[in-house]
């Protein structure tokens, strides 16, 4: 029998839920629920149907797992909470600052309800955290690096689509090479924020707005570019849409540590992404935690989990046997 | 209050453990127990006594986890089931094919005891077979590569230390670098034994014998070096034991997948570890997974797990809250 996924908002995260969902056998997706008048949403999925999403807690029968696709600004901390009462749930809530806060939430409304959600899943947070965890516990005595991209970052791109006479804009995250060639090789550097990324921009200007004044006004930006070195390319509506459509995204999780009586070993650690699709293999870590979701919840789990709290096996369609067989 | 460990042979990895458990300052080592006579067995720790093996169940009181560091090949097999009689207990067990008779053999000792048992810990198996999992769990349409190296492979060392005329030999397995750069920049090849690895040796004839023989038996030694492009490179006992007395290794998990609705987007997932010492970074794997067997033994955990089974939140000294605030 399959484990049936119900989709809860139908955006780039949604449709990428409805591909992995495609992927993995053991899945059936039952229902997507929309706050979009459920006509104009046309899904991917032969014969499955939308519903809006005020008549969601009527499918509650119907659905094992909901896969919560909304953003962690102002959908999930609603959301999560609300949609635990009646499904097993799966949320990507991304804001690391509100985290504990979001987890205290959720876990008091799962507890309540007899059901398991698992919140701020996808890769950062996500296999990002889990790699972090796994490295500082094997190597206490070390230093962590992340480094994102080369990726689009959509809170920058947004940041300048709002600075006047910005007609649309593209942000890309990237790596200072240098900086990371000194740590993939066991430096540990200290590294500055202008040390560790670089921003690069591709910016439409509306029709005769004055280009210096936009890279100005990017440059400068606190906190989102200030703290950076920053290039700005002003390109066609044509060249965007054509060049920058895609949402690459990735990085790396390294960490270098010493072992040894005198610390005289080094080690490194590192954990890679590179991503076509930032939203898809979001999604496809989604649909892993909703099967874990599910079976915690069958052997009689229940309340909010991280990564951190789940045992790898729960994600894979493998029995134990199978896994020690085949993948240890 | 410390978790308590003891060490049952103190050789390379025995010794590694006891490096690991100096840096978690919420663990003690309490004892070391070996088959040569305690008083040749000088440890690092001051005040720690070394007991002879045949007195280890005398110390059941006295100790929280037993760490096991003997041999895959005789020592394990036979250690694990006996002592999860008396202690929790954590082995490196990696023949991977004998992984499910040494499972089932130890959980039935474990479960019949009370006690937790962890096997295969390390990082292949252990830290590598993690990755293959998670990344096969998030992507099922993908293809998977291991890629170990530059290492110290001791069993292959052993093996031309066997041929008659060599008195020492050192061997590196080597990834195939063009191999390796393809399916790090996401290609899926279908990769023949040679063009995976190459094996290059170093090694001390003895005064008086036929290099050229050595060489031919080296290269033409089946399952160890028939299928592989082997270089050899003879040497004095000074050069070796200057220059090749380290044992490095590490090496590549990566799994490539589609996603999307017609697999349009390709993803790369890459583990690396590049190690100084690989007992004692195998060593470090031992102390973070000794810290779980405590844990679930005290919430009253028995049976025989491998780090599939754990949650990763289970390896660190910080409570789920640190973790959730600091790391996730």
């Amino acid at each position: 029998m399959s484990i049936r996924i119900g989709i809860l908002g139908y955006g780039n995260l949604g449709r990428g839920v409805e591909c992995a969902v495609k992927q993995n056998d053991d899945m059936e997706l039952v229902a997507v629920f929309t706050r979009r008048n459920p006509q104009d949403v046309p899904i991917l999925t032969a014969g499955v149907p939308v519903y809006p999403v005020d008549e969601v807690a009527g499918h509650q029968s119907e659905i094992d797992v909901l896969i919560l696709c909304g953003g962690s600004a102002t959908d999930l901390p609603v959301q999560t909470p609300e949609y635990v009462k009646y499904f097993n749930v799966v949320d990507s809530f991304d804001t690391h600052a509100k985290i504990p806060q979001h987890f205290a939430r959720v876990d008091e409304a799962a507890v309540e309800a007899g059901k398991v959600a698992v919140i701020s899943v996808g890769w950062d947070p996500g296999m990002f955290s889990l790699n972090r965890v796994y490295a500082n516990a094997i190597l206490p005595d070390g230093q962590d690096y992340t480094f994102w991209g080369r990726g689009v970052s959509q809170g920058h791109s947004d940041a300048i689509r709002r600075i006047a006479g910005v007609a649309d804009a593209r942000q890309y995250t990237v790596p200072v090479q240098e900086s990371l060639d000194a740590v993939r090789n066991g430096e540990t550097p200290a590294l500055t924020t202008r040390q560790k990324h670089t921003r690069e921009c591709f910016v439409v200007a509306k029709e005769g707005a004055d280009c210096g004044r936009i890279e100005q006004e990017i440059k400068q930006m606190p906190n989102y570019f200030a703290d950076y070195d920053t290039t700005v390319h002003f390109i066609s509506q044509e060249e965007l849409n054509e060049q920058h459509s895609g949402i690459p995204h990735g990085g790396f999780v390294i960490r270098n540590g010493c072992t040894g009586w005198e610390r005289e070993h080094r080690h490194v650690v590192e954990y890679r992404l590179k991503l076509d699709s930032n939203p898809e293999f979001t999604a496809c870590v989604l649909a892993a935690y909703a099967r874990a979701a599910y079976r915690m919840n069958q052997e009689g789990g229940s309340g909010c989990k991280t990564v951190l709290d789940i045992p790898p096996a729960y994600l894979c369609r493998q029995s134990g046997d199978e896994l020690r067989r085949d993948m240890l």
